[in-house]
C-alpha cells in the first residue's frame, strides 16, 4: 500500500491569481515527472495569504473560483489539495477552503473549521466556518482513505477536534495545508502538535506551508510528515521554495490501528467519500533525498529578516533600494541584510553628516560599504539646515532648545533621502529597531520615513546578536568593530548618548517583551527585575511603559517591518491614540 | 403601572476608567433628583469605546470590574444599566456585558451574543459571546420585567433574535445600550430597526448611545424611546451630551398584549428573574421636556467632524492647533472646522509659499484667518527649497525633473510645520481629503504630515458642499468666494491645476464611492456612468481604480481621520501592500 505523496512549499504573492497558478501548474508537472499520487499546496495558494479586503471584491473571488476550474483541469492523473476561496452563491458566504482535484474535478471542497482572529489574524472578518460537525468528506485512493483540513484545524483541539474527526470516519493520511507565519520558537510547537495529532490518531500527516514575505509576514516553510506513531520522517528547509517527494506505507497506520480502532466519542458526522480510480502514472523515477532539516534561533531570524525584505522589495515592484546609514549598528544592520536579500548593485546607501555627526560616523559607514561593495553617497545637511534655522529664527527666538531642533536635522535626511527614492524610484528602508519603536525614539518623518522598517521588530540587543551572528557566518565580516563598540548615540545634539535617556538595554528590552508581548503588569515585570542581578528598578519600569502607551502615534504612521516575535508593532498590536490609560492611576 | 427611565447620553474616553466612572456617577446623582427608577448608559461606558488592546491588559480588566463593584454600591436607590468588560476567571474569557445594577449590588449581568467583526469592528479578537439560547436574564421591578441587551444584539435577526427571547420571556422594557459609530444614513436605519423590534415584540425599548470622538470615529448619540406600538416616542440631540428622562406606563405593553403573547418559537432557556425591591424614591420634580430630534445630513456630517475634532485634540492633552493654509478650499475648510471645535484663539495657521505660489492663494489664507480671527504666519521656503536643490545639484544633474522636485517643496512645508508643533506642543492638522487619500494625491511626509486628518474621508466634492453649508449657517461666512471659485491646484509646479492629473471631480468621486464603499466591478461602474450625461469612459475608471490600488502604501502611513462614510480609509478598508491585484489582469 505505497504511495508517493508530495508537499509544494512555494511562494505565492498576493493578488496574483495569474502568477500563483503558473506556480501551481509548474509544480503540478514536475510533481507527475516524478510519479507522484498526491500533491498539496499551502493554504489560500490561489489568492495568496493573506488577502486581507480584497476578499471583499467579488471580481478577485471570482477569478480565484475560475482558476481553482482551471486547475482541476491540469489534475486528470494526479490528486491535488489547493488552497483557494470558495463562495456558496445563496448566502454569499465565502471560506477559507481546500479542493482536493483529480480526474479533471473538483472532488470535493473542505472548508477551514477554525478561523483565527487574533494577533495578525483577522479571518472571522470574511469567512463562515465549515461544519466538520455535520460532514466529514474522504477521498478514496485505491482503498487509502484521505482527508484535508487547514492551519488553524490543526492547532485547536475543539471540539470538534477535527483530526480526530477526520481519522474517526477512516482517514489514514490527513494533509494540513498552512500559510503560518514565521515567529521565533514557533517550529517547536508545529512539530509537537503535528506528531501528538499522528500519534493519537494512528495517521500519517503531512503539513504544508508556504514561504515569502508579505507585508510585516514572512512565512518560514519546514513542510513536513509525520509518521502514525508521531515520528517525524522529513521536513522542507525553511524559507527556501521546495517540492518534498516522499513516499509512505499506509499499511503502517493499518498495522498500528488493527487492534485500536479511532473513536470519536462526540456524534457521528456523516462521512462522504469520493472515490478516485487508479492513477495512470508516468515512468517512476528516484525521487530526491529528504532529510530532517534543524535550524536555530538566529539563522531563523536572520533568515526570516533577508526573504522578508528581499520579497517585499521584489513584490512592490522595485529593483533598488537606499539607506540612510548613520555609521550606528541599526543602519549597519539594515545595510547588510539589504545588501544579503538583493544584492550590492541594487543598494544606494547614503551618509548625511550634521554638525553634530562625528568623523567616525561617516568613515565607519563609508567601510562598511567598501567591505560589501555599495555605493556609497555623503551629502552633508548642514547648508540646509542653517536655511531652516534662518527661516524659523524670527519665531523661535527666545525659545529654549527642544526637540524641534533635534527632529529638524532627522527631518533633513528624511526629505533628502525621499528626494533620492522619488528621483531614482529606490524603495527606503526605514532602519529602526523594536526598542526605539516602543519607546518612540524615532523621529516622525525623519528617520522614521520610508517604505519599510526590516528591523522594527528586533529588539537592540538582538541587533548586537544578529551583527555579530552575521559577520561570523559570513561571508565577509562586514560589519566593522568599530560600529560593534561604539556607544549607541542619535547623534542629535553635542555628545548625546541613547543613555542619556533610555536606560541599559538589556532592561529595556526585558520590559519591553514583558509588557508587550506577555501583557505583564508592572508589578509582575518588578518581581522579575527583582531576582535579577541587574533588575530595573521600579521608576524604571513606569517610564518605559508610560513611553510605550504615549509613543503609538508615532507607531501608528511608521512604515510596515517584519514580524519576528510574538507581538509585533504592526497587525498584532491594535492600540488607540486617545486614550488616557495609565497603569498607575 | 408608570416608571421613569433616563437614557444618559454621555461622552467617556478610552482608558480613563477614573473619569468615566465619575461621569457616570453624575448622572446617576442627577437622575436621583429627578426620581428616575432606570437610568441606562451606554456600551463599554466604564472601559470606553473601542479599547482595542488594551483589553489584553489584565490591569486594565481588574480595575473596570473594581469600577464597576464601585458603581453598584452607589445605586441603592435606583436601576443602573452599564456596559462593561465582565470576566470569567475561570476560562479566562471576557464579555462585552450589560450590568444591571441596585439595591446596593449587581443583579445581574448580561453578556452580548452577537460581536460585530467587519468594517471597523473586531469584537471576536477579544470578547467571548453570550448564549442567550441558554438563559434569559430578567429584572422585576414592581411586577415589571425588563431586560438589556447591546447593540449589535438589536442589529442581528438572529437565530438568536435576542429582542424575541427577552420579550417571550417577560420583558415589557428592553434596553439596547450602544456604542453605534456615525455614518452618513446610519440613523434613519437605527429608528426603523428599533422601532420595529419594538412593534414586533410589543415592548417600550430604550436605545442608549453615545457621544463623542475616538480616534477615526465619532458617536453621535441620538438616544431615543420606541413605544410598544413601534412609534418613536422622543429622542435625544445629536452630537452632544444629554440626559434624557421620560415617563412610560407599562400598561401599553400589557393592553397590546392581551390577546396576543410574543412567542418563541425556538427554544424555552432557563429564565432567571431577580427582584428589585420598591425603590425609595426621592421627590419626583418635573422632568425636562423631550422632543423627536431631527437632522439633516450636511448639518450631521459637519457636527460630526467638529466634534471628532474636538475630542482628538483634547482627549490626546493637547490645546493648541496649528494648520498649514496654501490658499485652497481643503485647508480653508479644515481650519474653520478646528475653529469651530476649538476656538480661534487656540489655532495657527501658517501659509509657506513657494515660487510657484500665487500671490492669490497668500491673501485668500489671510483674509480667511481676519475673518474668524486666528493668527495668521507666513514663512517663504524659498531660500529653504534653494539649499535642498544646491545639496542635491550634483546627484540629480541631467535627470528629468519628476515628482522629486514636486515632493520637496512639500516636505520641506512638513519638516517646517512640525518644527512649529514641536517648539510649541501644537497638534497638526492634516488638510487632505478623500479624493486625494484614493488617488494618493499628495505627499507623503509632506502634506500628509501631522496628527489628525479631519476630512479624509471626506470627497471632494462634498467638501465644497460643506464649505458653502458653513458659510449659510454662520456665524459668519468666514471661507472667502475667492477660495471656492478658484480652481484647485497643488501649485507644486508652473500653472499646475488638479484637472491636469485628474478627471473632473465629480466623476472622481462617483468612481471612489463605487469601488471603495460599494465593493463594485469595473463593468459595473460603468454600466452606472453610462446611464449618466456626464459619465466617465471606461479608460478613466480603469485609471483611477489602478490609483486606488497602488497607493496604498501612502494611506498605511497616513494619519487617522473622522470616519463618515460607510467605508472609510481606516480600520474599515484593510488592504495588503505588497500586491499584484489588477482589476484588469
Amino acid at each position: 500500500m505505497k504511495i508517493r505523496i508530495a508537499a509544494a512549499q512555494i511562494n505565492t504573492t498576493v493578488g496574483d491569481i495569474k502568477g500563483n497558478i503558473e506556480l501551481i501548474k509548474k509544480n503540478i508537472e514536475k510533481s507527475l515527472n516524478y510519479g507522484v499520487d498526491i500533491i498539496a499546496f499551502p493554504e489560500l495558494s490561489i489568492t495568496g495569504y493573506p488577502p486581507e479586503d480584497l476578499l471583499h471584491n467579488e471580481e478577485f473571488i471570482a477569478k480565484n473560483l475560475n482558476g481553482m476550474k482551471y486547475l482541476s483541469t491540469l489534475c486528470k492523473e494526479i490528486i491535488c489539495f489547493v488552497g483557494y476561496v470558495d463562495k456558496n452563491i445563496e448566502t454569499n458566504s465565502i471560506y477559507n477552503s481546500v479542493a482536493a482535484l483529480s480526474e479533471g474535478k473538483i472532488k470535493f471542497s473542505y472548508h477551514k473549521n477554525f478561523l483565527p482572529n487574533y494577533g495578525v489574524f483577522d479571518e472571522k472578518r470574511y469567512f463562515s466556518s465549515g461544519n466538520i460537525n455535520n460532514e466529514v468528506k474522504l477521498l478514496d485512493y485505491k482503498g487509502i482513505k484521505i482527508a484535508a483540513n487547514i492551519c488553524e484545524d490543526l492547532w485547536e483541539n475543539g471540539p470538534p477536534d477535527v483530526f480526530n474527526f477526520q481519522s474517526s470516519a477512516g482517514a489514514e493520511l490527513i494533509i494540513n495545508i498552512n500559510a503560518s507565519p514565521y515567529e521565533i520558537g514557533k517550529n517547536d510547537q508545529r512539530i509537537k502538535l503535528l506528531s501528538s495529532k499522528s500519534k493519537i490518531n494512528k495517521c500519517f500527516s503531512l503539513y504544508v506551508n508556504q514561504i515569502g514575505g508579505q507585508d510585516e509576514l514572512v512565512f518560514d516553510g519546514g513542510s513536513m510528515l509525520s509518521g502514525p506513531d508521531g515520528q517525524l520522517l522529513c521536513s522542507s528547509k525553511y524559507f527556501e521554495e521546495n517540492l518534498m517527494i516522499v513516499d509512505i506505507d499506509i499499511q503502517e497506520v493499518r498495522n498500528l490501528r488493527k487492534n485500536n480502532v479511532i473513536k470519536n466519542n462526540k456524534i457521528s458526522p456523516k462521512i462522504i467519500i469520493s472515490q478516485v480510480k487508479s492513477l495512470k502514472k508516468s515512468k517512476e523515477k528516484l525521487i530526491p533525498k529528504t532529510n530532517i532539516i534543524k535550524t536555530d534561533k538566529l539563522e531563523s531570524i536572520y533568515k526570516a529578516l533577508v526573504l522578508g525584505t528581499h520579497d517585499y522589495i521584489t513584490k512592490t515592484g522595485f529593483k533598488k533600494s537606499i539607506i540612510g546609514l548613520s555609521g550606528g549598528i541599526d543602519s549597519a544592520l539594515v545595510t547588510v541584510l539589504t545588501n544579503d536579500a538583493i544584492g550590492n548593485n541594487n543598494i544606494i546607501a547614503v551618509n548625511m553628516p550634521s554638525r553634530y555627526s562625528s568623523s567616525s560616523s561617516n568613515e565607519d559607514s563609508k567601510l562598511l560599504c567598501e567591505k560589501i561593495g555599495v555605493e556609497f553617497i555623503e551629502l552633508k545637511i548642514e547648508t540646509i539646515h542653517q536655511s531652516f534655522e534662518k527661516t524659523l529664527s524670527k519665531i523661535f527666538e527666545g525659545t529654549e532648545q527642544n526637540v524641534a531642533e533635534e527632529n529638524l536635522q532627522s527631518r533633513i535626511r528624511g526629505t533628502i533621502i525621499m528626494a533620492l527614492a522619488n528621483k531614482f524610484n529606490y524603495l527606503v528602508m526605514v532602519t529602526g529597531n523594536k526598542s526605539e519603536m516602543a519607546t518612540g525614539y524615532a523621529t516622525l518623518y525623519g528617520d522614521m520615513a520610508g517604505a519599510f522598517a526590516i528591523i522594527k521588530d528586533i529588539p537592540k540587543t538582538l541587533v548586537y546578536e544578529l551583527a555579530i551572528y552575521r559577520n561570523k557566518i559570513g561571508p565577509g565580516s562586514p560589519i566593522p568593530d568599530s560600529i560593534l563598540n561604539k556607544p549607541p548615540s542619535a547623534e542629535l545634539k553635542p555628545d548625546q548618548l541613547d543613555s542619556d535617556s533610555l536606560p541599559p538595554y538589556d532592561q529595556l528590552d526585558r520590559i519591553i517583551e514583558n509588557y508587550v508581548e506577555r501583557h505583564m503588569t508592572i508589578d509582575n515585570i518588578l518581581e522579575k527585575e527583582n531576582t535579577l542581578k541587574n533588575g530595573a528598578k521600579k521608576e524604571i519600569i513606569e517610564k518605559i511603559i508610560k513611553s510605550i502607551n504615549k509613543n503609538e502615534y508615532k507607531r501608528r504612521q511608521s512604515p510596515p517591518g517584519i514580524k519576528i516575535t510574538s507581538t509585533s508593532f504592526g497587525k498584532d498590536w491594535r492600540m488607540p491614540l486617545a486614550s488616557k490609560w495609565d497603569e498607575k492611576s
